[in-house]
């Protein structure tokens, strides 16, 4: 089985190679290839997705995908910014599933900014839908203003769209995580303003009647970024867009308080997937030997789990990091009092060491 | 001074009553008029926002607004449904600036579900476009996939739009705003996906070159949503266009954790608005004589403030609401052990016996 390794930006290299180092010692033989991507994609092809990456992306049965960005890269065009890999990655490769989860460790309750009663034990799916919306819709630019108060003008403009069969099977696969967790599904929707979003409820509802087990209900998206904030626990799966996951997915991230510690995977239909921490890039903290590990170890973990078939490796990987925590090892972002400060290596060698 | 009175549904005449009765003890001269609107409208009028509610509106100095939407009118065909008033009235009045503030009174810090030092003092302006962007922009519809791989099925689309002028005029309110407050502004876009929010940040740089005495910085949407709930006091005066702004202003209220007490303003290009309170209808409240009356009576008080230019007397309901909140006094929703519960029209009366 082979697996693509982009390390890419900021600290994406040395939380990598700690996910790397306990890929190493499950005792499975993969075979591990890496590529640049992202900023040290352009820095030395001169593009964030370089033929070679994608080749490689695509030949692999499985991508590990650390971050991209640095501030180095800001002022380039939009085509060659590091985030162009992530969206070309999806687009390419299909990736129409990302499941994100903002799972809450007993031990971690006290990062969160939330009180510990409303977070602990916090337990939400996110499924965004990735290869669709306004992400990609098209007409898009900048033109002349065709009609209205201010024909004639410059306008920005872009065009959301959904179509039938993106919306049918995202929802299968939102229905189907619900029937392995607490068989309910929150579809977020705005649909009293967007035609989208009146058709992506009405194909979610048809597809609900092939899972009569499963509880369906739709929440517009401002209120589920309410009650996110109000009462996160009576969430269980979300299935959204692009565009609203992009958001709810990261404020139900940092719900949490320990972003450093959420993995990610994008699935395409037949489970091929991309794996990646929830975080960024930290630039800021690059190279310092201090970024938490356990976002990528345990994405690592959710690639053996979903595209490599080995569930009972992926078990293990994750019950070695409770173990850490159970330690008291933590990092930088989730120190506290009465813990075990460490750095990135040491983390890594910590979950190496509980396998 | 004319005042279009729009009671709407659900808890809407209770709140509204107390609103009036403040306005009436402040010893001006206003004339109020009613009108039927949201499901109210529909129930009487066959439209949820009827000619002459329009029309009075229309003629008003400004409009206090009260709450739209109940369960019986949720089958309703869209164009029926309550809130294609708020919508109509936002179009037809040219309300293009909601000023939403979200304050954490310090009597209240409890009532949030963040932890009281990440909330307490809170004090965020959040400014969003209200007549542009993927609410109003057109075409949009259900259609024949017109190209790629979904091509003759059917898709919803919609599109998403920001013409330099309307971008241009949010960007000198929320500057203006910001030099009677911090002076630092943050602009929230998309800017890394969407050409729309692109064009977004383009302007509003460009527009800020006219406030050296104010600090700019952009922040993406996702970032936006995770920063609200990391360290949300860090924020002073936010602006973002129509669709963040209806998730992240949202977002912001809920880290107060009392939605009950924030008022709202949308404003024409001649500070002629319209004021609500941000919560909801509540039917499932309506007519026990337990909501809130608060968020409306500070809506008055903006009124008086951005519309009548009656600065004096909108401090005085301000420092009145401060008063009763001191004494104690909480409806059921921000209740709290040792504090007196009353209700709707009990804190209507406390409000005025404090004028
Ligand atoms: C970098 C950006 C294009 C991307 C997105 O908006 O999807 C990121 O925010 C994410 O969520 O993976
Ligand atoms: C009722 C709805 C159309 C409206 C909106 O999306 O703008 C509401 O959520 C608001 O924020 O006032």
């Amino acid at each position: 089985m082979k697996i693509a390794i982009l390390p890419g930006d900021g600290i994406g290299p040395e939380i990598m190679a700690q996910a790397v180092k306990v890929l190493n010692v499950l005792g499975e033989q993969f075979e591990m290839e890496s590529a640049d991507v992202g900023g040290a994609g352009y820095a030395a092809h001169g593009h964030p997705l370089p033929p070679a990456t994608l080749a490689l992306a695509k030949s692999a049965d499985a991508v590990l995908f650390g971050a991209v960005g640095d501030f180095k890269y800001d002022t380039l065009e939009r085509s060659l910014r590091p985030e162009q890999a992530i969206l070309g990655l999806r687009r390419e490769l299909a990736l129409f599933a990302n499941l994100r989860p903002a799972i809450l460790y007993p031990e971690l309750a006290g990062a969160s900014t939330l009180k510990p009663e409303v977070v602990s034990g916090l337990d939400i799916l996110i499924i965004r839908e990735l290869t669709g919306d306004i992400y990609f819709g098209k007409p898009r630019g900048v033109r002349e203003c065709p009609d209205g108060p201010f024909k004639g003008e410059r306008e920005g403009f872009d065009t959301m769209r959904y179509a039938e069969t993106e919306i049918r099977r995202i929802a299968h696969v939102a229905f189907q995580a619900a029937q392995k967790r607490s068989k309910r599904v929150t579809s977020v929707d705005k649909a009293n303003v967007l035609e989208t979003f009146q058709f992506w409820r009405d194909i979610v509802t048809d597809v609900h009647k092939e899972y009569p087990d499963i509880e369906l209900d739709h929440m517009y998206v401002d209120n589920a970024a309410m009650q996110l904030v109000r009462a996160p626990k009576k969430f269980d799966v979300m299935v959204t867009g692009n565009m609203f996951g992009d958001i709810l997915s990261d404020c139900a991230a940092m719900l949490t308080g320990s972003i450093g510690m959420l993995p990610s995977a994008s699935l395409d239909a037949a489970n091929k997937g991309l794996y990646e921490p929830s975080h960024g890039s930290a630039p800021d903290i690059a190279g310092k030997g201090i970024a938490n590990p356990l976002a990528t170890i345990l994405s690592a973990a959710m690639m053996l789990r979903f595209s490599l078939n080995k569930v009972e490796q992926a078990d293990r990987i994750e019950n070695a990091v409770k173990k850490v925590l159970a330690q008291g090892l933590r990092t930088a972002d989730i120190f506290e009092a009465g813990t075990t400060r460490v750095g990135t290596e040491e983390m890594g060698n910590a979950v190496v060491k509980a396998l």
